[in-house]
């Protein structure tokens, strides 16, 4: 029977990922990383969001590692500022290797279950200053997880090359937008989001653009512009 | 002034690696994973091996997610069997994406130190179960380092392709042949070592190749066979 691991923030895009991979595969495992993030409510939507889904196991692994390691805006205390630079001219909100260890660990957690297919929303239309979500890094990733796991990993990322206001229609054409509801955006952490920051407004524009209204606005209102 | 980080166990072949780069660069900083590894020994002799080496920084980090993800005979309390097979005909030694995961985290630190150099003991000669440890492994590692840092990584793998023997010529080269004296080696966990386990074993015929008195046991005597 097919099966695959999706890789489940609770945000947006991995949402319509999963919903993606339900219309594929006949059985969804989900794998949600909890590595100190400031808002606590994206595990909570992401826990709602499997639940929803259906998928056989929720897996919430906990990864310290990145916090020991040091400063980042995304876990601590520091406030996001979305286009800002830090090191190197990247984003400040950039996580030295976060995906890379999100995928590893992704991939031994699919090894074990004897599966090969791994689903990732990463993206590098909207969000080019990451290097670690591009298409080219996930292929090299790919490539090293299948020789040191002798396995024939896939990463699928069906979210990589797409618009948001694309990632929206998608989302509707697999029937994923009643889970879009329960996920969460905000950079401010608010609930319901607040809209004015770069995430509800990215959010804002996708769901605008294609002409959709956005489910988690109609569930619990919040400042739609 | 050039840098490295050394992925540093505390056993023989990553201290053989360490005595490597301190004649490569001109600061060292080593990094260890404390992943509830059953022999507690180890980390107190990387720490005994970073200070005698006068490493810049030693970092030891906690890497819960193995443990969290399940069972392994390297941590945990199973017994370890070398040469015996688990899952997939690989070692039941093999701990999935564990090298994968510690070289990324290596390389996260690497970049936060501005350093684009790792070092690490990993050998496909002897422990060929191990696939996660081979140089295409490594090769594919280090692209996906490099794209998804936009850092321009090396990994250096002095031992790859030499056997245990030319690993303890290698040493006395190097001048690491004194730090050697305070590795660990022993799967059973003593100290002084067993000298039966295959571990010990595989050490002892490679100092009885190389014609070289282990230092180890010069110290501490055990069982020399």
């Amino acid at each position: 029977m097919s099966s695959a691991v999706v890789v489940l923030s609770g945000g947006q895009d991995s949402t319509t990922c999963l919903a993606w991979a339900k219309n594929r595969f006949a059985v969804i495992d989900a794998i949600t990383f909890d590595y100190g993030q400031r808002h606590r409510v994206e595990l909570d939507c992401a826990a709602e969001v499997a639940r929803r889904a259906g998928v056989r196991h929720h897996r919430v692994l906990s990864v310290d590692s990145l916090r020991q390691l040091g400063g980042n805006t995304l876990c601590g205390e520091t406030g996001a500022q979305l286009g800002a630079t830090g090191q190197g001219g990247l984003p400040n909100t950039f996580v030295p290797g976060r995906n890379l260890l999100f995928m590893t660990l992704a991939a031994a957690w699919a090894w074990q279950l004897g599966t090969k297919d791994l689903v990732t929303g990463v993206c590098q239309t909207d969000y080019s200053g990451y290097p670690d979500c591009r298409a080219d890094t996930m292929a090299a990733l790919q490539q090293a997880l299948r020789l040191g796991l002798e396995l024939d990993v896939v990463i699928h990322t069906p979210l990589m090359h797409i618009s948001k206001a694309d990632s929206v229609r998608l989302a509707r054409a697999e029937g994923g937008l009643e889970l879009l509801a329960w996920t969460h955006t905000c950079y401010a952490g608010q609930v319901p989001p607040c809209g004015a920051c770069p995430a509800c407004q990215l959010r804002a524009k996708g769901f605008a653009e294609a002409g959709v209204a956005d489910p988690l606005l109609a569930r619990l209102g919040g400042a739609a512009r």
